[in-house]
C-alpha cells in the first residue's frame, strides 16, 4: 500500500517539521518507507485535503492520519517490531510524550525560533516569525538574546530523561523505540535549524543523539543540519 | 517464604513513609502480604542490619533489599500479574520514577514537611526538623507559610500526569501498573500526614487517587489520614 508524509520542507530542501521526525522514524520502525511531500509554512494549500493545517499527516490507501502520536497508534497495528512493546509501554510512551511537549518544547523553541527563519525563504520567515512573536509576545531577536542563560535551565530540565542512559542506551532500554523518537524529534528539529549548542557534547544525551542519528541506515542524516 | 517490609511508623501507628508506599502496592500487586516493621526516624537500630539508614528495606528470605526501585524489580521476578509490561515498559516506568523524584516530590515536601512533625513524637519531630530545614534552609513554618501560593504551581507540574487521566483510569492504562503506585505515594504520604488540600476534588488526580486508594482490598485506606 502506497504511504505518503506530508511534513514541512525550508530552504534546500530541508525536511525541519519537529513533529514529523516522531512519524519518520515511526515508519523506519516498521521497515516502511514512504514518499515524502513538502509543505510550505505559509501556504498550506497541499493539505487542504486534510481539513485543516498541520503536518505530519499521513496517507495510507484511503486512510489520512494526522497528529504524531495518532500516526505512531496507527502503525503499532502493522507488523513488524512494536513501537510501545504492549499496553503499559504504550501509556507511558503517551506520558512521556505529553512530557516532552509540555516541558521540552516549549522551552526550547524560544531559544532556537530565530533560527528557523534562517532556513525558510522570505515568505515563510515572515509567516513564521508573525505566529511566533504572537505566541511569546516578543520579538525572536529578543528571544534568541537571552538563550545563552536559558539553556542552563533548559538543560537541566532533562535530567530524568538523562538518568535513563546511565545503565541503557536508549531511553526504551537495550533498543530504540517510540519514546526515543519522541524525544529525539525536538533535538534534531534543533540541529537541523540552529547552529546554537543545544546538548553539550559531553552530555550522555548528546552521544544519544548520535546514536540515533544513525538509526535506520542514518534516517537523521538525510537531511542537511546547522551543527 | 516469609516477607518483612521496613517502613516509618509515626504516633498512633501512622505508615507515613513516601517511598515505603510503593513497595506496599508492588507486593500487593504480586498478591504478596508482608509483616510490616515500623522505623523510628530518629532511631534507625531496628535496620542496623543493613548497613544504611534508609527504608523501605524488604526481607525476602535471606535477601535484603533496599530501596523501592530495586523492590520492585526484584517483584517482578515473581509469579503473578507484572508491574511493568515487558522492558519498555519497565524503562518507561523508570523515567517516571524520576521524573515524580526530582520534579513532583521536592516541590510537594516543603509545603507539608511541617505537618509530618505533627504525627510524630517530640524526638522524631526534632530531628526530622533538622533534617529538612538543613534541605531547605529555612524554617519549616516559613516553608509551609507560603503554600497557599506555591499549590498553584505544584498543580500544574502534575498535568502531564493529569492528561493521561482523559482516555483511561489509570496513568499505566486500563489497570493500574507500578508507574502509578510511583505517583499514588507522595499524595498517600501527602494525605496521611496533612490537612492541607494538594489536590482539588473536581482534579482527575483526586478521582484517581480515591480509585488507588480502594486498590487491593482498600490497601491506602489502613493507616490514618488528615484528609
Amino acid at each position: 500500500m502506497a504511504l505518503t508524509l506530508y511534513e514541512l520542507g525550508g530552504l534546500d530542501d530541508r525536511r525541519y517539521s519537529l513533529y514529523s521526525w516522531r512519524a519518520r522514524y515511526a515508519l523506519a520502525h516498521k521497515g516502511l518507507t514512504p514518499e515524502y511531500k513538502p509543505v510550505r509554512i505559509s501556504d498550506k494549500s497541499a493539505i487542504a485535503f486534510s481539513r485543516q493545517d498541520k503536518v505530519p499527516i499521513l496517507i495510507d490507501g484511503e486512510q489520512v492520519v494526522q497528529d504524531s502520536w495518532r500516526i505512531a497508534q496507527h502503525l503499532e497495528a502493522k507488523p513488524g517490531a512494536s513501537l510501545f512493546g504492549g499496553e503499559i509501554g504504550q501509556s507511558l510512551s503517551r506520558f512521556f510524550n505529553s512530557w516532552v511537549d509540555r516541558t521540552i518544547v516549549p522551552r526550547l523553541a524560544p531559544m532556537i525560533a530565530l533560527d528557523v527563519t534562517g532556513i525558510q525563504d522570505e515568505e515563510d520567515a515572515r509567516h513564521l516569525r508573525g505566529t511566533m512573536e504572537k505566541a511569546f509576545g516578543k520579538p525572536l531577536e529578543e528571544l534568541a538574546a537571552s538563550r545563552d542563560k536559558d539553556i542552563v535551565g533548559f538543560r537541566r530540565l532533562l535530567d530524568p530523561a538523562r538518568a535513563q542512559l546511565r545503565a541503557q542506551p536508549f531511553i526504551s532500554g537495550s533498543q530504540p523505540a517510540y519514546a526515543d523518537y519522541i524525544l529525539f524529534s525536538p533535538l534534531q528539529w534543533a540541529r537541523i535549524v540552529s547552529p546554537f549548542p543545544i546538548l553539550e557534547e559531553s552530555d550522555a544525551l548528546f552521544t544519544w543523539r548520535e546514536r540515533m542519528l544513525d538509526l535506520h541506515g542514518g534516517l537523521g542524516r538525510t537531511t542537511p543540519a546547522r551543527v
